[in-house]
């Protein structure tokens, strides 16, 4: 059914014929697909990643079919021949799909099918479209739906990406934890709602900031492992019509084997088939730690803002001039670049959760817009995070005198006071502090009544970045 | 068909015989939605403007029934003499129905017309439930559907609600408008990426805050005016079955003249009928408004912080301790409620988008849900905006002392110096400013080859508040 | 400080008097609060939980100090008799603050301790406002910050709220799967991308429901445990500054002990002070949870189609008259109250998200907003929960004949002539099946060269519910 | 300051040396902004309009410059002369900065100062980075700031961005107005809340489609017209700092006159400076199409439902197979895609709120996660609008007696019956058509009191779909 001319061949599906490239891998329904999504122009190979998945599950569906006996082992063979090639990165080029697309992922699907019965051919020395040898559908989509190869191949795609998210992570983490100990005898002000609170030191600070993304690092992982279910064997609806009984079983057997990775089957197909609420969740995991890098670059720039008219505690590496007009100014550009992923991720999730609700029956159609939107966010923090750390973290320092300005110039101790003498009076003196422009020290000097040694405890800042010693005998 | 004792009636719907309380206007549908929507606790009553413009909606169509001669005269004017007590604020707690329903409104839209049937006979002398002296389906919503009753009565509510939510913007701005006036003359930094960036007085500050919201108080007029335009007349999917011709146009007119607002009909009434943009957009505009204040609240907060340990260039009025714990700390806790209800806002926004998009076929089943946000977006907007005003920014004072000091120590004015002697070497100096603690006129004075009068003009702060003059002959 | 009329008393605060009822348990800060929030009209006191879970960690704290020597134990006595009170349910009404308040919930806070101070003074035998005895500050809030007690009561309000949650959803879960059960032999079309499919059981597409909701019981379950982790004893920023060594252990060991629940203390505290990423992603969780309740009820709603113009499948319970003019109408009601409250439960976890992300420092002084919609979530999600099952699911009924009908029109089979025919054929003569209007049994019985065996396989309807009989020999 | 090899040049800014590839026209600044944002891999160039914009507003600057003196008049045509080539479409691939960026868009600017710059001194004959003669700071940005620069040409970008979108959204009103009239005489069942309601026209339900669009291709044109304000002249902060007295006034008018677009300056240049409220209310806009849309998207799919198991009543064109495993299925793959850009569109006008929000003191420093959000939106609406006309709508039949089908088998005339016999005896016969099987018609023929001439007007079909005739007399 197919015709050949030196620049395109013309093959016929059960639409019509379509008119494809002469060298293209891949065959009339990605010609049809991408005809038919002049949308974004991003293509799926953007995200190389997906692209190894669908190889993952072409090749462990391959395996399962010839262990089962439905398919011959010449041609599971050359199936598993070219996924290999797919995995080791080879005909990125041959992707090049829209991302957005109807069709629930068939488009998709049937690209990696014409890959890799073309190249399959290619190797048997046939000429591209002699799909008698090696179908497509018939054989390489063999037992398999787009319905349970395109879910399988998303959640092994977000479980690869993810990994090198957390390792980020884990750097950045790291990076902070770094700062801290070299700001462990940086004493400052501690503040709350903006407004002076009590002392504390930098370093305690910057372990916050530590201690938060390996919380993140920990729950990520966590929250990712539910991607290891899968439908696959489920076929269209999750009922698994058109494979045998024992095929379901060996294909995710397979999966693990070719990927490494825990993969189980999902408890109920049918649910599977249509459920995306593993993605609602993760996406919602993601926007967590968007949310909390968002917070610590917020920080970032208010402890590093001024110089002059600011806090100025810390300085940010300067790494371009901050202005086209203002000489000399030096802005927080990667913290701020942070912040707008941040805003991005958070889109990004509310693009997953419409994709989800918008469910129906036995599918999913909406997966596609969710694939982009998960990896992106992905890829975005990913780049974000190591940008964060190599470019800003690692070359903080530390304005140790201006920290300790700030706090001995504010009423920080009187909270120290209220245990002996109570808040009402504790306020009294703060309020003096204020109005008078002394420095609480001074103000507790004039306080006739109240015992040397509270005063020397109370201003001694060190002691009040922890609790006071237990009471004797308690 | 009614049956009454002490304490209940038992009336009888195309369902079966459904218990209402003895002396409740409401009837047998009221009552089933009650149970069947037991689900916020929080009733429609809620929201009295709602009611009102439910009771507008049923006078105009009793008045254009009478006139097209479809109902009888007497009928009319006693519909018409309880909508008026519903209008003056009577009977509010005869609609206790949750503002989450399904049915798309019908429960609201018969509890209105159970209530004026109820009511209506009570005034004739009948007993409730007598519905064949006046009923509540083929007299109270004759030539009428909840599908346009109920859409009509959502614009009308939030067109009288919005007003009161732009008087008081209009307030708001101009509280800000008199303390820019009054800061006029108080010269400070201002501060591009929480930078130094160059000099402007902290009434160029506030009276940005004025501009802003005008701006908001115009637009929000102009958007809300889409909601003149009403679908009353379409009846069940805008084909106006069971209406006679005339009435439709008869039944604007007098919702015109009821309301006094300049009501016109919908060009395609079958549009009109399941189409909710209006509201995506109008809400669209209250998260606009939400936005603008919130970044005038953080901007508050940030100027107000310290007292000693941040910019504070302004003070907010201290309304409560600020602390449990910390005796003396006055916290900007006005500014921050801002902050919440307008993230509330933003929220709300993203519920009606979704209850927008999932509109089907010729009706949008989820209005009941957009009542709700919309209409509490603008009572939270709306005791937000008057709040700010009254009980901060009413209040707020300036410390010049510290706006003059933060200037001061900058290097805001190297800026200036780039005409005369371009970027890099202009970025030098400010360099050394930083570097050294000087002030930029320490650097500047040692600067031999720089004639004085560049000096004294660069260094004269109220020149760099606006454009340098024209050059002479240009 | 007090002075008291018959109305009222007025106290003095570290601002200044003010007036308060004089039976109000209540003291000068809340009534500060009361006048400075009033933005939305719903009190704390609507979350009882929330209100209960402060007694909880006010009356741990006072077990802690009491244990560590910082507190008379006559006073610690009195301080857990008002909470054991107020955790029976007494004093609701004592809690009349706005849930949309500034100041990080020092409001709140001070309002449970004012109502402990005077409601203790009042069992002491002493009026009102005499603090000497039994002070808010320097007593019921002893070695407390709003920082800690605020942010652990939170957490312990949802821990205790989600529980009915998941109560309600495994109830719901279980109404599906009995449903399941009793569709178990109902045989229909499996449908994607709303085109007819493959052949499935109505009892297996209501599986599906009970097997999606039974995950999120159990995953809610475990990301609520994060809340178990608490803040209490860090004070004002994490460093347990104003108490104790000793004291901190103490205080999440009595919050065990009169809970019951499994709390331990956040590893660390100055992080725990700030970070609300447990909310972000406890709403997430949420959001997944409402997203597929979403979805389901967008399925009911469709199956219930009709009924004569729509799917008609399934009937669901005629609750209320559909309709205010087309008679006879009935509308799946529930159903879309469901949605609704999805819609608004993805509308409360942006403003979450929002409110998460918008701490600063050592605080985030967004709690209050996050407290508001998330525990508004779990009331409104529980209620639809409830509603859908005992008023929409028990009473579902099938409609066997319209499930075969569509089935056997449709070209369900024909997928399962694949592996015997390849798909370009099969795609043929299902292209017949409709062009013609025959059914595909009759079509495949013109196809001479098809054996009847196969045709028989491929058309009984029950094999093709699940996969084939394994190959011989494999 | 420049040493060039073969292949890179060594340029000197006020930061150090940084390298840049010889033949690059841009310059330091823009080679440390590519090193600094490594973050999405989407460059500047993907929106050309942006880069057109920049330059648009770069000659306006020069040739006001030139205007009021401040530059040579030679210096200011060359700057035109590479301006009008940028505007031609040349050197797009200079401007590879990542579209995520910080700094407030400072790269984007100094990307284009560069680039004239070089690219002017390539005209002059000169080697590039000999700044002497044509400098990037003091010469192209000359009376600017990227605070004024760039949001002014992000208007700009969007004004012109949009402009196709409205066009393609009145090409796709036009292609439903001609499907609207070509099904102008297929009656068949309104529904609402997917239930059977009244009778419609299948041309009624089309001409809403076109009716809702067009009203969307004005509004968009009326919320764009406030991009047309625009703070040129403004430079850092807004106040104006290093312009001249009437530069301001010259560089809008020169703007109008490069553009042809009715450019004015903003009131308050402080406020515009920072506030963005035009791109929240632009994108709430681009959000309520995106909403329409996916409405009619969702119409489409449930009317061409099935086709043997679903609505039926319409056809949309075959474009490709619609599954790898269920042979001759075809799914709406054109509206799915457009769900899926509805919801990319939602998520995106969220990110911008945020960005929005965001904003501090003098400025809104997330501009340019607005920018991509912003552009991106409008590119993807674009391409989703025309794809839907070209490859779904205009192909779109009828199926006119499915369409008759549903509506004779439905009790949808039991609605026509309530004006003569009351909404209580209307349903009884309605409910026993649903009990009975049996057609509307069947039981009104068995009605021995109705009169035949109520029937027969009851059931005229055509007559249901609009008002009755007015009352004689009236």
């Amino acid at each position: 059914m197919t015709v050949t001319t030196e620049t395109e061949r013309i093959e016929v599906d059960s639409i019509g014929p379509v008119a494809i490239p002469a060298d293209a891998y891949y065959g009339p329904q990605t010609a049809r697909g991408i005809a038919n999504f002049p949308i974004s122009g991003i293509p799926i190979s953007h995200f190389p990643l997906f692209i190894t998945s669908l190889a993952y599950v072409k090749m462990a569906a391959a395996r399962a079919n010839v262990r089962v006996g439905d398919l011959a082992p010449g041609k599971g063979e050359v199936i598993c021949r070219v996924c290999e090639e797919i995995i080791a990165g080879q005909h990125l080029d041959a992707f090049p799909l829209d991302v957005f697309q109807g069709g629930a992922g068939t488009s998709t699907n049937m690209n990696i099918n014409e890959v890799i019965a073309n190249r399959g051919l290619e190797i048997l020395g046939l000429p591209r479209g002699s799909y008698d040898a090696l179908h497509p559908n018939n054989d390489v989509n063999l037992s398999q739906s787009t319905n349970d190869v395109y879910p399988t191949a998303i959640r092994l795609a977000i479980l690869l990406s993810q990994e090198k998210l957390r390792e980020a992570l884990e750097l950045l983490a790291s990076a902070f934890a770094a700062k801290a100990e070299s700001f462990d005898d940086v004493i400052k002000l501690g503040r709350t709602q903006l407004q002076d609170a009590v002392p504390m030191t930098l370093g305690q600070e910057f372990e916050a900031f530590a201690a938060t993304l390996r919380q993140d690092v920990a729950r990520l992982g966590e929250i990712a492992s539910q991607f290891c279910e899968v439908n696959l064997g489920g076929t269209a609806i999750g009922t698994g019509i058109n494979t045998r009984a024992g095929y379901q079983e060996a294909a995710v057997d397979e999966l693990r084997a070719v990927t490494g990775l825990p993969m189980t089957a999902a408890g109920n197909l049918i649910e599977a088939n249509w459920d995306t609420g593993a993605f609602v969740l993760f996406s919602g995991m993601l926007k967590r730690t968007a949310t909390k890098l968002s917070k610590i670059c917020n920080d970032l720039r208010l402890l590093s803002s001024g110089p002059r008219g600011g806090l100025n505690e810390i300085n940010l590496p300067a790494l371009q001039p901050g202005s086209s007009i203002m000489p000399g100014k030096v802005n927080p550009v990667v913290p701020e670049v942070v912040n707008q992923v941040a805003f991005q991720i958070i889109g990004y999730d509310l693009t997953i959760t419409l994709a989800s609700e918008a469910g129906q029956l036995q599918l999913n159609v909406m997966e596609p817009v969710i694939v982009y939107n998960a990896l992106h966010s992905i890829e975005l923090l990913t780049n974000a995070v190591n940008t964060l750390r190599t470019r800003c973290v690692d070359g903080i320092t530390a304005n140790p005198e201006n920290c300790r300005k700030h706090l001995e110039a504010s009423t920080a101790v009187a909270t120290a006071l209220t245990p002996a003498i109570g808040y009402e009076r504790a306020a009294d003196l703060a309020k003096e502090v204020l109005a008078t422009g002394k420095t609480i020290g001074e103000i507790l000097a004039l306080q006739a009544d109240l015992p040397e040694e509270l005063i020397a405890q109370t201003t001694d800042l060190q002691a009040l970045l922890r609790p006071a010693p237990a009471r004797v005998g308690s």
